[in-house]
């Protein structure tokens, strides 16, 4: 429950029926409180609302509906991440296993056995306008490159080499053939990057928003293939980068970890890996639930984006930069588990390219770890149990 | 131009601006002439419509109305070909080479080197809802299967062995869960068919129309893999089955031909391949126009399906069961290029596992060309070149 205070004004829509997916939020209206929803798209803030079952009349908390704009993207995204791990864990339920199938549904990317002793590495996402971006504040080329980025940094969390990519694209109807060549424009740039081969592909122009769903296929690197489940306890939790705030502009210039990935997996030891992609608490909870371990963190030791304590201080999020470190995902930058003195060599080697931090370890035992000194708290990973997401902390 | 006569009726909408890809056509009005325009889904029927311009007052053809739903499909299947040809002619040009890609964009699927003389093959097909299939009117368990089936289909054409596929899925909100199990349900029958494990996925629930794209993951059969560039002066031109009608219902329930084409691949010579999935005339085009030859054919020889003729009759086309054969598209039969000798053989072999039948046979020169005996006249490919789907011969 949020109780907010600040000017109210007239509300103009009379409740109306909820056909989809919809932000509720609760308002406090002078002596009263109200139920206010908000559709959204993450992206795109907020584009319609409405109140219901006010108390105290038709009024609105104006103050509600900045903030809820700015913390919708938060809170849609753990609604969609339970229906997601809902679904995957049926999936995984359901489908049959082959042989072939190595790695299935459930990690990064899945690997295939060709035969021969030959792996194949495959990983697809889909990103749409409203969800991902908002095609009508950005070039159409950050669109085409984010669909490409989004794989190549599910190909680094498997330290695979990236071979090739195809490209399935649905485009509206107006202006398709121009936005097709800017979106290309964008992930062509990225693709040449990263020596990646567009092999082929299927354009569609049709009644809905722009989306790009890619696939993308590699090879083991060198190193072989990391997966998600071989944390071991005393294992170092190591991450590339600094977290937080992505919404800010990294959500869409992002560099996928894959010439660091390659490197690491090459040089040292690494038990398990995984992309930050849907906030650090969570994807560490992944790792850690996976490899059947607990995850303990030091919350002094995450190294905060600068961008996430511009998104607290200036977009008024009510959260702290550490919170958005935690929890904002978008990060793509990469979770290791790495022996304690692997990471210590690692931690001084400037090749890797990218700083890496220790924030933890893993442990027995299971769920994440707050440990400062001989004080420990469990955590909770944001948006996802519980839709907590400005409280990740607790209990 | 078409002139139908028929019942009037008063227009209620007044012209407005066209935002849309939509069907035109002129309508013979009393003494007068108009302009008639209809927004389509090709699979579920007409949904809005216009007219404007008109010479004799605000009325309305009926019959041209019911006319255009029926024909539109296929005049707008016509009008997105060409754009989508535009588009492929254009992505050829300007995607860079790499060493890994041995068969690009261009052909039913690309095929990468792995190294160590290991092929894969891979193909992207988006089916979507108002395009590919009506979700309104048809169980969604058979869109997830068509989903997957077109793109077997694909694999089918390069004489590859399937192996696995990745599952990109936009969901529209209302019943999304429920859906995607639907969906998920045919995709998963056809899969365990033909052996396809699901190596991964991403769902995407939004505010769009469903949405299925499958990418499909195979090996080289053991026969080599087929091309749309091998065939050769004097090769016959097979065809697999009966064809045309298929939107009658073979478009959601045809088998893809991977048995019958690994098997022919692995038994006899075969120069070039193509699945029919644009239409008879256009899909041989596109083998001719690859392997630099012209194609002669027999138009008593074409397979014409009984589906054909039953829209021909009943819906009232004003095309005859043959031109639906010629030019209806979603057959996913196979067209083949075969040496003499090799194409009688085959014509005589049980084995095969689907009708063939010789419908002519590739020679110097380019085009596509009816031959009878001593009569010789140019083809033009259906609803391709100038949108002359229901008058495919003549010049």
């Amino acid at each position: 429950m949020m109780c907010l205070s600040g000017r109210s004004v007239q509300c103009k829509q009379r409740p109306r029926k909820v056909l989809r997916g919809l932000y509720s939020c609760v308002l406090r209206l002078g002596s009263g409180f109200g139920i206010g929803t908000l559709e959204t798209d993450p992206y795109c803030q907020w584009r319609r609302g409405w109140i219901g079952k006010l108390h105290s009349g038709e009024v609105l908390d104006r103050q509600c509906w900045a903030f809820s704009a700015v913390i919708s993207p938060l809170k849609l995204q753990g609604k969609s991440l339970t229906m997601e791990l809902d679904w995957i864990r049926y999936l995984a339920k359901i489908l049959p296993r082959y042989p072939r199938l190595v790695v299935g549904i459930g990690d990064d990317a899945a690997v295939l056995d060709w035969g021969a002793g030959n792996y194949g590495v495959v990983a697809v996402d889909v990103v749409s306008d409203g969800a991902d971006f908002c095609l009508r504040e950005i070039d159409p080329a950050l669109a085409g490159r984010k669909a490409l980025a989004v794989n190549l940094s599910d190909l680094a969390a498997m330290a695979a080499q990236p071979v090739a990519a195809v490209v399935a694209l649905g485009l509206p109807r107006q202006d398709a053939r121009s936005l097709a060549e800017r979106v290309y424009e964008g992930l062509l740039a990225l693709a040449e990057d990263y020596q990646v081969a567009i092999a082929g592909g299927d354009t569609h122009v049709w009644d809905g928003p722009l989306f790009l769903a890619v696939t993308v296929l590699g090879l083991p690197g060198p190193g072989g293939i990391w997966r998600r489940d071989g944390a071991k306890p005393n294992d170092v939790i190591l991450v590339t980068g600094s977290l937080g705030g992505s919404i800010l502009g990294k959500h869409l210039h992002f560099r996928p970890r894959v010439r660091e990935a390659l490197y690491l997996a090459q040089n040292y030891e690494v038990h398990a890996a995984i992309d930050i992609s849907d906030g650090l608490l969570l994807d560490l909870a992944r790792v850690a639930e996976a490899s059947g371990l607990a995850a303990e963190i030091s919350l002094q030791a995450i190294p905060v984006d600068p961008a996430a304590e511009r998104l607290s201080r200036e977009k008024g999020t009510n959260r702290s930069p550490l919170e958005h470190a935690l929890s904002d995902g978008e990060d793509y930058e990469l979770i290791l588990a790495v022996p304690p003195q692997e990471a210590q060599r690692m931690l001084k080697d400037p090749a890797v390219g990218v700083s890496l931090t220790a924030i933890g370890r893993f442990v027995e035992g299971e769920g994440l770890w707050h440990v400062e000194g001989n004080f420990r708290a469990r955590l909770e990973p944001a948006g996802y149990v519980h839709g907590h997401s400005h409280q990740p902390f607790g209990k």
